[in-house]
């Protein structure tokens, strides 16, 4: 492998600014493609204030198409899988032969959406637990958390899934690889499918959920559910994960999940990829989940409602943010 | 049985306005204890208003407090269920020794609960079908339907149960008795609670569930539950009675449930005789009730952030309205 990667960046809001500008301080060699940022990312550059220390990058490689981009050796997918229609066009012109195409993004889907277009053996994937929020344009605020672990698509982790968790680690970020990508998808969504369900559906936080007793019992109705559809489909979860979970939830005290943060701020939420494949992919194994199909019945409703323009599928065309 | 039954009405909004007026219309001896309107009914009289035809009472016995109405034969129980907490006080005065004490409100538990108070000897109930709206103080809008069906509390139907029905019948109401009463309401809770239910949590009417796939799918699966804890209970339904309970609903359209209107004028909905009491038997019944369980903590959610002052149990101190 080369001695310094291209990475590009595919989606540069919160979640690509952020990683992309932690790669970029610490010396990697990053491009990313905007949209509605790009001129104030070309004249001011981007800036990161976190807990962790703010930091500025004065010069910023920003691209308003893929094309003028060109190739890279690892492109990291950062949209919000309500914009995954345009990858089909945004991704091939940054492909060389070898290039990596890695989705951050949230749920599931997104590995085999990539595979579909760009070959499976291109795909890795990152899971993101970071509080991120783009405050104004080029700048990005970051929260709390940011640990990210990579895994690949297919199979245990191989010399390029170490080299992304190299790079990552030396700017700062905790990463580190996973043997099985989609179990831990899955482990991932055993939180988030009860805790951003409830905050949108019931405008609960995380500690109202715990407060109420019905709330939690769904809660932990809805994590027993999803665990029982990860097995179904080869993914085991032990059934004590959901005391685990409930557990490290009541430290989080009156946490709003990213979806919930998204609802309120009356920005579309990620319905299919968080709850809609996973109870396609649950009822595709025949697992019992009514529950979670209540509530995906709902959120679907309740993002149709304020996005009506969205193709039925509740996936949309929609370029980089 | 005496030739003419002294009738009271509690709670005299739009069913107590309505069916209490109807009865007074053709001739029955009705007494109305009210509250917010008693000023206006007093000066102005009832007014409804029907397709079946507009009917005004000029002299109507309109009562502000239980001790002035006094003992009746029959008392029907018109509060919304939301104020049941203030039954304890409001009956006891209307009691003589054989006083029959009907709740006509929605729901479950009604029944049980003027039981525990007044002894189960008294109760009977009575399922109203039937579209009203309050208008203004003393104007009841009726806009469709209007059945009742009227049994006792334990047992099948007696000598005072078809003299309701029969004075209720000659008031032009589409009256009927039936052998189980609670069969009954479980039956009506098959239809209530997903559509009354999806109506608040999803704000969809009946032709948008139906239209929904997800939604649908979501309501049938609460039937289903309703039916399994209905009968773990001892209460059969047939299951094709889902069937017929969806083929029912596409000729009524848009159709807003009672619970939804409620709700979207900013009146409290009955979360709790509709759905906590139905999700409640169920659970010490030990029937398994995801979908309704998850229904029932967001209503219950949506229904605690505007009405904050409420108890617990749901149920608040309100005199009749």
């Amino acid at each position: 492998m080369k001695d310094q990667l291209r990475y590009g960046i595919v989606g540069s809001g919160a979640l690509g600014g952020y990683y992309g500008a932690k790669l970029a301080h610490s010396g990697c060699d990053v491009h990313f493609l905007m949209r509605s940022d790009l001129e104030t990312v070309r004249q001011n550059g981007l800036t990161i204030r976190s807990k962790d220390g703010d930091f500025h990058l004065d010069r910023v490689n920003a691209y308003g198409s893929a094309e003028e981009m060109g190739p890279c050796d690892m492109v990291l997918i950062c949209l919000k899988t309500t914009a995954n229609a345009a990858l089909q066009s945004l991704v091939p012109p940054l492909l060389g032969p070898e290039t990596a195409v890695v989705t951050l993004q949230n749920g599931l889907g997104n590995e085999e959406l990539l595979a579909s277009h760009f070959g499976a053996r291109r795909v890795m994937g990152g899971l993101c637990f970071v509080c991120l929020n783009r405050t104004a344009p080029g700048v990005v605020e970051h929260f709390g958390h940011g640990s990210i672990s990579i895994g690949e698509f297919k199979g245990p982790p191989q010399d390029r899934t170490m080299r992304l968790v190299t790079d990552l680690q030396r700017a700062g970020v905790d990463a580190k690889a996973v043997q099985s990508l989609i179990t831990e998808r899955w482990r991932k969504l055993v939180w988030n499918i009860p805790f951003n369900g409830l905050g949108v559906a019931a405008g609960a936080n995380v500690a109202e959920v715990l407060a109420d007793e019905n709330l939690q019992a769904a809660a932990r109705r809805l994590m027993a559910e999803v665990i029982k559809a990860a097995a179904k489909l080869g993914y085991a979860i032990r059934p004590d994960f959901i005391e685990q979970q409930i557990e490290r939830s009541w430290p989080m005290g009156p946490y709003r999940s990213s979806s919930q943060v998204d609802h309120e701020a009356g920005r579309e939420v990620e319905v299919e990829s968080i709850w809609g494949e996973a109870l396609r992919q649950a009822r595709a194994a025949g697992a019992d989940t009514p529950a979670l199909g209540l509530l995906y019945a709902l959120l679907r409703r309740i993002a149709s409602r304020r996005f009506p323009t969205r193709p039925p599928d509740g996936r949309g065309a929609r370029g980089p943010s």
